[in-house]
């Protein structure tokens, strides 16, 4: 993994990305799956929703501060394992054989068998809709990674990764920031 | 398009699927493209996010209503076309021969062209983040669409179709509400 341009953040969730959420309360990190995600704006914002139903919910709270980890396709099976085991069962970076280093920013750690990965510090929390606000802080690119196809989650068990691509950055151009191109 | 059961209709967005948001103002009705959007539960919630520089932000803020329509990937240029023209340059539906049908629950036309809509009450404002929390109301589905990929947008101006595909559900049985499938 190498350090990346923050204004690139973005690209790497706006598709709907499945995301892997690591964090940690000083103690011990922990990682959740998470498809419940928004972009608020270029810097970037991200918006996730989630509930004290989840064992990061607290930790998130307290820390306020996460990483987003993107995974790819090929690693599926381990983050659908990851969305329905409970850290208290295993450790989960352990049983998985998920690699980290340290963030740089923030303790939350950075996956790096995922595609890229973004520290991040909580902004705001809204309680009544379970929404926490993030500010993208580091951008994490792994350089090395031949598989680049996101997952997107259909929400109904079933999955799809990046399919057939195009380039309208010509058409878009008064709407894309300049440093944004990841492709 | 036929109506079909609202319980399925978060399995349209989840994926983060490019959203075609339709709005009436009582006189004309207008659309804009949006790939800022959030599931929040299943039922479902849904929060896009957009701002007062968007032409449809008062007309949502005060009818309390959209649709949200969802293009397939062969729709792209439309979709873009219709993210880069003002609708005060033109008639976005005739310009882009959008078809149309009155919604059953809201004055925002369902775009007949697209693979299903979902009409949407507005239930919550965060104007801090300019958070819209909609929750659909009414899902209409396209028998006859032969494309099914949606676009994936990743915000530097190219975009991706759905690609390869896995069906997880065994795994992933205590998550998946009853009756969501789409796949």
């Amino acid at each position: 993994m190498v350090k990346g341009h923050i204004e690139r953040a973005f690209a790497y969730l706006e598709s709907g990305s499945v995301l892997l959420v690591t964090t940690n309360d000083g103690y011990r990190s922990n990682v959740m799956t998470i498809s419940w995600q928004m972009v608020m704006d270029f810097t970037p914002r991200i918006a996730i929703t989630t509930g004290a139903w989840n064992e990061s919910y607290e930790t998130l709270l307290r820390t306020e501060e996460c990483c987003l980890c993107i995974p790819t396709f090929e690693m599926l099976d381990t983050v659908v394992g990851i969305g329905t085991t409970h850290g208290s069962e295993c450790n989960k970076f352990d049983h998985f054989n998920l690699k980290t280093r340290k963030g740089s920013k923030v303790k939350a750690p950075v996956i790096t068998n995922c595609l890229a990965a973004i520290e991040c510090k909580l902004e705001d929390f809204i309680e009544q809709h379970g929404i926490f606000v993030f500010k993208g802080v580091q951008l994490w690119e792994n350089e090395k990674k031949q598989e680049k196809r996101v997952i997107h989650a259909n929400g109904d068990g079933t999955f799809f990764a990046d399919g057939e691509f195009r380039n309208l950055r010509k058409k878009m151009r008064q709407l894309v920031p300049e440093g944004s191109e990841r492709f």
